[in-house]
Parts: structure tokens; C-alpha cells; sequence
């Protein structure tokens, strides 16, 4: 058997995989609405031939050879690592009984419907059984899979390669016990920042303008890539040569769109920065989830916000919006980040934003591990919602049933929000230290120093590394979250004029 | 075996066909270059998928089965047809040995790149080998599916089932007979239109609203389509409550995205008309590429090109471009009806198009049935083009290089575009005597009433009836060219202020 067989088949696989991504694509943004029912019928097939083709006999025997400590020794490590990615998925998924994944998907599908009519009547009630049928699958397919320490370890696994719940517990812990009072201290102590001046109306086709002129300033390969509008912006890479980035435009919000796109944009640059080398291969895409939105949240936040940033584009900016005509960039700069807590996660800031994960992580790891049920997730929710962030929560739509996920079975996806927060934080630390002058490149326009940076360190690799491996890697060090609180610290803190306290 | 299982096999199939067409669509409108050979490999392993599974044992099952005597009496109408749309295409398909057909495939791929370079250097004798060799694989697959009496019938069965090259011979030299000194006579006594006033500088966003404008104007329906640009205009229906149109815009020339946009809604109407119980069904698709061409040539040329439209649509058409505002309607109308003979079938008019396509027809029926070679073509081509046009061809790139249909084994392909305008001419004689006054409805703008009397009498049928059948059921009689002989001489005399000597 030769490497180059599996990398066909791999290949095949990845035909019916690209075709969905844009029939995916497609359905989000150009789709003609009497399509949908027909077209989810054909998106779902070339799933499932995609998935069929992932745990055939085929595949079992490429996971059998390539696995032999003998083939395994003459293996590249490129080689070596795609077998890997393969061998796992294949071996997740083969303990499964594959009716009882059929009946998992089908409560899935049938648990999303649920959630939406829930969630529009604010009922937990309502979706309660859907959800406990599809905790009860999860529960059953971690027994299939094994795990050692935790039950959630199997979930984790999916978006997080390598990264353990006892690791998450650590600096979730940390990370609490600091970010709660300063957020504390930052609503007691700090002057809000004025945001009176971006309220207004913006014309969409120059909001449009400024979405392309920045995703070029990101040095996004447009030959390679296009942006278009949907609902719920995402990013996708169909294929080597295509990755395309979606935002949404709100005419009375300019701030909205264009942090949107920074955010998509980065997620694009990892994508469009894995070597080609790799193209088709399974470990052409990001190390995890948390890997991926650590890049995003670069362009998002630490870019995007940030006083270097709008040195450089503020000017651009202002030419477009007359309404900022009067208005210092220290005052924007401070309007764009205000932090304080709110209901809903999506619409968090980048200081209070972990600690909505946070609170997920703790209640989805206590329902996999039995230590809670179902029925007790809203009261749960709404205390940690009051202990974390000093909120109230409303009714169930603005608390526990925000959030798509549980409702399609995504469970132990929440973290790595967080965790793309964290990386972002020390990665961007390190890249500091590298590129010289970083702040003067980014206020001078060269973004390009940044992106370079990244695609050297990170971007090319695409999965070739854990995640866990992948920090040490760039950074010299494992995943540390003070990289994250003192970055926060210091920029809120000179936003609202506090002086903050000292750790613990 | 139920008919449903043979119905749930083509739902599957489709489902490849439906995803092939739509990054086809997206490879022609939207993808970013870079993608392009990869994407080439996707819509190939789509195509290939459905391909396969159209001649699988368990199509040869359930064509074996369905075929039976005692099972077919027990089918409905529209189960026989479907039935027998997949058995002609399995036992076509499956006649060829498939090593062949492969290097057929092969062969029509570098085909169409040699004929690329051929014509950009204008030079037959780089194309002639290859097409050669696809000649070659032509005729030796229509050995293999048999024939009755001409072996030009085998090909025309793929695009026009039912029509023989006796039925269109016989077409041909009557209507060739009439139209080529009815041309003449144009040329020699007739006053040719002006059409100064169509140069100019046409802004493209008011293109774009105007293409909207009249597809929305034939009920073209936006909640199961849409319209995007592209480089050479095309329709496709991607699935059930998916046909998109698509058209190109240019700067100096008003007329041409009018046209085709009128051209591709006509195809677009075809399909979104077709009746829903058909979804997924191998008859959810037009009778023939004739009788799909006949529903384009009826909004481009019968509606588009006529005086009662503009009636209606010219006061609008003038508000959107100011240089229009001191023209004459009946100036405009005959602006944009001018017949000239010329060198390109692509660009030819209404009334010389036939011609371009009669050459064809001889040419390719000759070199199927051995009467001529491959190195015949130039001189054949030319002297055909002087006798029947009386045009010189200057070099072979306006000549027998100028299409690109050969060159991907497209043989009996180019008879449908005459026929598309031949049955247009006969089912729009037979819809002004079914509908009251159509002229005056039409020049009121009530262009739904020629799109209901369509969807009634043939689109809704998809493909259930064969052309021939058909052309019958809507218009009483078979196909006859001189419904459009007619049609074209009242309108072009007039136009040309002569009087037509009388038909031989």
C-alpha cells in the first residue's frame, strides 16, 4: 500500500467536502429562498457520502496499515501526522454504532427546530426533553470512545486536540478569580467611555467600501477569496484558492460590520496562509478551533481595537463617515472598547467575553459528568450569570437559550472561544517581542509585518501541530492566561482611568 | 422493487447533478481565479458520481425490471417516461466500453484546450489531429449503440430525441431555399436600418436595473432565482426553486445585455415553470435543447425584437438613458432589428442564424457518415459560408474555429438552436390565436398572460412528451418552417421597406 493511496482517497473525500462547503456557502448567501428545503437534502448528502467514505473498510485498512509500527517508522512526518488526523476520526467514529448516530442526528435536527421555537417563546420547558434526549446520546458515545480522567475529555478532544479538562479548569479558575473583580472595579471605579457619537445612520455601500479596503489592508488575497453579506457572518475555505469571508451590515451601527470583518478576515488569513504543500491534505486546516479563533481575534481586537490601529486608519475612516469630522481618535478609540457586563455572549466585549465560556464550560462538564441535570441548567445559569458578571437574567432567551450549540449537539465547542482569546493574547505577546517596533508598523499601515508573523509561525503549518504543541512552538511556553489579563488590564485600565488592584 | 426505490435512486443522483450545477454556476460567476483547477476536480468527481450511478447494477436492476412487460402496464404515464428516460440513457451509456469512454473524455479535454490555442492563432491545422481523434471516437461509439438509418441519428437523439436527420434535411432545404434569397433580396433592395444612435456609453448599474426590470416584467420569479453577471451568459437550474440567470454587461452596447438577459429568462421560465410534482424526477428538465432554445427565442426575438413590447417598454427604457430621449420608438425598433449576413453564428441575427446553423449540420453529418474528412473542413466551411451567406471568411478563427463545441465532442449539438427558433415561430402563431389580442397584451404590458399560456401548454410537462409530440399536443400539426419563414418576411420586408418575391 502506498501513501499516495491514501492521500487519493483523502482527496476524494475532500471533493465532497469542498462541494458542501459551498453549497453551504451558497445557502447562506446568494441561495434564492424557495431552495432551502431541497438544497439541506443535498448539502446533507454530500455530508454523508464525505462521512460514509471517513470509516469505510477502505479506510479502515489505510488506518490498519499506516498504523503498523513498521509502515508507521518509514512514514514522513507529514505523512505521519495525516494518518493520525484519520486514524483518530476514524476510530471516534467507529465506536459509535452507526444507527444510534443516525437516531443522534436526527434528534439533533429535530433539537435545533425545538430550540428555535423555544427560545422565540423564551420557554426552557419547551426545548427540556429535546435536550435531554441529546445529552443522553453524548453521555452514551463518551462510554463508545473511552476517556481516562473526564468524561468532557472526549468533547474537548473534538475542537481542542490535546487540551485536557483539568487544563481548562486551571485557568478558568485563574483566570475568574482575576477578571471578576477587575471587571468589578472597572464598573465601580472607571469612566465609561462617551459612545454618543456612533450612533447614526451609514450608508451600506460605503460600509462595503470599508470592509474591502480593510480585508486589503490585511493583505487578504482577494484572487484567492471575496467577501459577501449574510445573517450570521462566518468565514469558509471551500478549498485551497478559496476562502470566503461574510459580514453583515447594519445601517445604524458602523462599528458592527467592521469588526465583523476584521474578525473574518483573520480567521481567512489562516486559512489562505496553510502551505500548499498541503493542499487536499487532511491537515490542510487550523490546529483546533481555539487555534483558529486566536487568529481572528488578533485582527478583531488586538488590531482592531487598538490606539496603533486607528492612528493609521482613523483618517481613512473619518474621509468616509462625515460625522466623525469632529471627532478625536482618542474618543473613538475609546468609544470602540467599552467593556461591561451584558446578557448575551455574541454581543460581549473582550474583557467580559470569557467569562461567559466560563460559565458554559462549568455547567456543560457538571451535565456530561451527571453532577447536574437538564432541568437544573436555567436556575444554574442565571446564578453564575449574577456571581460572574453581576447580571440578571431576564427570561430564558437572554440566558440559557441563547445559544444554538446544545441544540445541535455541540457540545465542548464553547472553550474554545476562550481559549482563542488566551492564545491570541500570548501569541501576539511573542510576536511583539519578534517584529520590532510592532505598534509603529501596525500606525504606520504595514499590517503585513503582523500577517508575515503569523503565516511564518502559525498559518503554514495548518494542523500539523496540536494545538498544545503548536504554542510552545511559537511562543517558548505553554498556554498562560496572564498573558491574556495583563494585556486587558493595562489597555481597560487606561480607558477608564482606574488604577488597577493588585492580583491575588 | 417499488417505483419509489427507483424514484429515492434518482433523488440521489440528482443530488450530484443539483451540487455539480451549482459550482459550475459558482466556477462561471463568483469564484475567486485561484480556485479554478481545483474546483475543475470537484464538479469532475461530481459529474463522474452521478455518471457512475446511472449505470450502476442497481440502475441496470431497476431498468431490467421496470422494462418487463407485466411490471410497465402497471405504471402510470409519468412513471414510464421517467423510467424510460433512464433506460435510453442507461443502455447509451452502458453500449460503450467504459476504458473508452474515458479516453474519450480525455481526448475532448485536450481537445478543447488545442482548439483554445488553434483559434487564438487562427491556425486549423494545430486542432485538426485532435479532432481527429474525436471524430474517430464518435463514430465509433454510435457502432457500438447501433443505428437504423443514418448514423447522425445516434447524436442527434442526445439533445433532439425523436428527431432524424431525414426530419431535419428535409427541414433544412425547404427553409434554406426560401431564406437565402429572401436575404439577398434584403441585402440588394432593402434600406438598412440606422443604427447610429445605439453607440454611446451605458452606465452599468442602470444595466443591471434594467435586466431586472424585465425579468421581473416576464414574471420571472426572484424568490427561485436570481441574476448574476458573467463573461458568456448561461442559465441553470440548480435544483427544484433554483434557476439562476446570468448575462454579461457592456459599456458600448445597450442592446446586448438587454437581449440576453431577455434570451436566459426565457430558458429561466422553462424551468421555474415546470410542475412541482416532477421535483427530482429525471422529467423535471426540458423536452429536448430545441424546445428549451424555442422558450428563449420567443422572449429574446417574438417578445424582445418586437414592435408591441416596445410599445410598452421604451418610455421606461428611455427615463433610464438620457440618449434616447429625441429617438422614435419605430427608429429604436428597427435599430434593433437589422439582418445583415456576418461571419459568427454567436453574433448572428434572426434571420441569417438559421444559416449558420444548416452549414453546421451538413458539415458534421458528412464527417459522421465518412463523406467528408476533418481536413476537409476549412474549404467546405468557406465555400459553404460564401454559398449560403455570400460572405468571404478571412482566416479560420471566423470560421470553422469560431465554436467551441467540437472541440469537447458536442456533435449534433448545433441543429437544436435552429429548431428552438423554428418551434418558436409555430408555438407563438398558436398562442396569438389562443390568446385574445396578445400584440395588444403584450404592448400593455401584460406579459404574464404569453408566460401562463406557456407554462400551461409546455413547461409544466418538463420533459414527459418528446419534441416531436409535443410540438403536436400545443400547436395541432408537426414542426413546419414556414410559421417561421413567415414571421420573418411580413416583419423584415417591412422593415426593410421591400416586397418579398413570392416563394418558389
Amino acid at each position: 500500500m502506498d501513501i499516495r493511496e491514501f492521500y487519493d482517497y483523502c482527496k476524494e473525500i475532500a471533493s465532497y467536502t469542498s462541494a458542501a462547503a459551498l453549497v453551504e456557502w451558497d445557502m447562506r448567501t446568494k441561495m434564492p429562498p424557495k431552495a432551502a428545503p431541497d438544497r439541506s437534502m443535498v448539502a446533507g448528502k454530500l455530508g454523508r457520502t464525505a462521512f460514509e467514505m471517513s470509516t469505510s473498510p477502505r479506510m479502515a485498512a489505510f488506518v490498519e496499515y499506516f498504523n503498523r509500527p513498521a509502515v508507521d517508522r518509514q512514514l514522513s512526518e507529514v505523512d505521519r501526522r495525516n494518518v493520525e488526523l484519520e486514524t483518530k476520526q476514524y476510530r471516534k467514529i467507529s465506536a459509535i454504532p452507526p444507527d444510534k448516530y443516525e437516531k443522534f442526528t436526527v434528534a439533533c435536527s429535530k433539537g435545533e427546530y425545538a430550540w428555535q421555537e423555544a427560545k422565540a417563546k423564551s420557554d426552557f420547558a419547551m426545548f427540556r426533553p429535546y435536550l435531554e434526549e441529546i445529552v443522553a446520546y453524548q453521555k452514551e458515545f463518551i462510554e463508545y470512545c473511552g476517556y481516562e480522567k473526564n468524561r468532557y475529555d472526549v468533547l474537548l478532544d473534538d475542537y481542542e486536540p490535546s487540551v485536557t479538562t483539568e487544563d481548562l479548569r486551571v485557568i478558568i479558575d485563574g483566570l475568574k478569580s482575576e477578571l471578576v473583580p477587575f471587571i468589578r472595579q472597572l464598573q465601580e471605579e472607571g469612566k465609561r467611555p462617551d459612545t454618543s457619537f456612533l450612533k447614526g445612520t451609514f450608508d451600506k455601500a460605503t460600509q462595503e467600501q470599508l470592509s474591502l479596503d480593510i480585508l486589503k489592508a490585511m493583505t487578504y488575497d482577494f484572487g484567492a477569496g471575496r467577501i459577501d453579506e449574510t445573517a450570521h457572518p462566518f468565514t469558509t475555505g471551500i478549498g485551497f484558492g478559496d476562502v470566503r469571508v461574510t459580514t453583515h451590515y447594519y445601517e445604524d451601527n458602523v462599528a458592527s460590520a467592521l469588526f465583523s470583518t476584521m474578525h473574518e478576515g483573520g480567521h481567512a488569513l489562516y486559512e489562505q496562509g496553510i502551505s500548499e504543500e498541503y493542499r487536499w491534505m487532511p491537515i490542510h486546516k487550523g490546529a483546533s478551533m481555539g487555534i483558529h479563533e486566536s487568529q481572528s481575534r488578533t485582527w478583531e481586537n488586538l488590531v482592531g481595537r487598538s490606539e496603533a490601529f486607528w492612528k493609521y486608519y482613523y483618517p481613512r475612516f473619518q474621509s468616509r463617515f462625515a460625522q466623525f469630522e469632529g471627532v478625536p481618535v482618542e474618543d473613538f478609540y475609546r468609544a470602540i472598547n467599552v467593556a461591561e457586563p451584558s446578557l448575551i455572549r455574541t454581543e460581549a466585549d473582550e474583557v467580559t467575553y470569557n467569562l461567559h465560556v466560563m460559565l458554559r464550560f462549568e455547567i456543560e462538564e457538571a451535565l456530561i459528568n451527571g453532577k447536574v441535570e437538564v432541568a437544573d441548567l436555567p436556575d444554574l445559569w442565571n446564578a453564575k450569570m449574577k456571581e460572574y458578571l453581576g447580571v440578571e437574567v431576564p427570561d430564558d432567551a437572554h440566558g440559557v437559550l441563547q445559544d444554538v450549540h446544545w441544540s445541535g449537539g455541540l457540545f465542548g465547542y464553547f472553550p474554545s472561544y476562550m481559549l482563542g482569546n488566551l492564545y491570541a493574547a500570548q501569541f501576539f505577546a511573542t510576536a511583539r517581542q519578534e517584529i520590532p517596533d510592532l505598534d509603529g508598523q501596525i500606525a504606520a499601515g504595514h499590517l503585513d509585518m503582523l500577517r508575515e508573523w503569523q503565516r511564518s509561525k502559525i498559518h503554514q503549518y495548518g494542523a500539523l501541530y496540536d494545538p498544545k504543541d503548536l504554542v510552545v512552538r511559537v511562543t517558548g511556553k505553554p498556554l498562560d492566561y496572564h498573558y491574556f489579563m495583563s494585556e486587558v488590564k493595562e489597555k481597560y485600565s487606561r480607558i477608564y482611568g482606574i488604577v488597577p488592584s493588585e492580583s491575588k
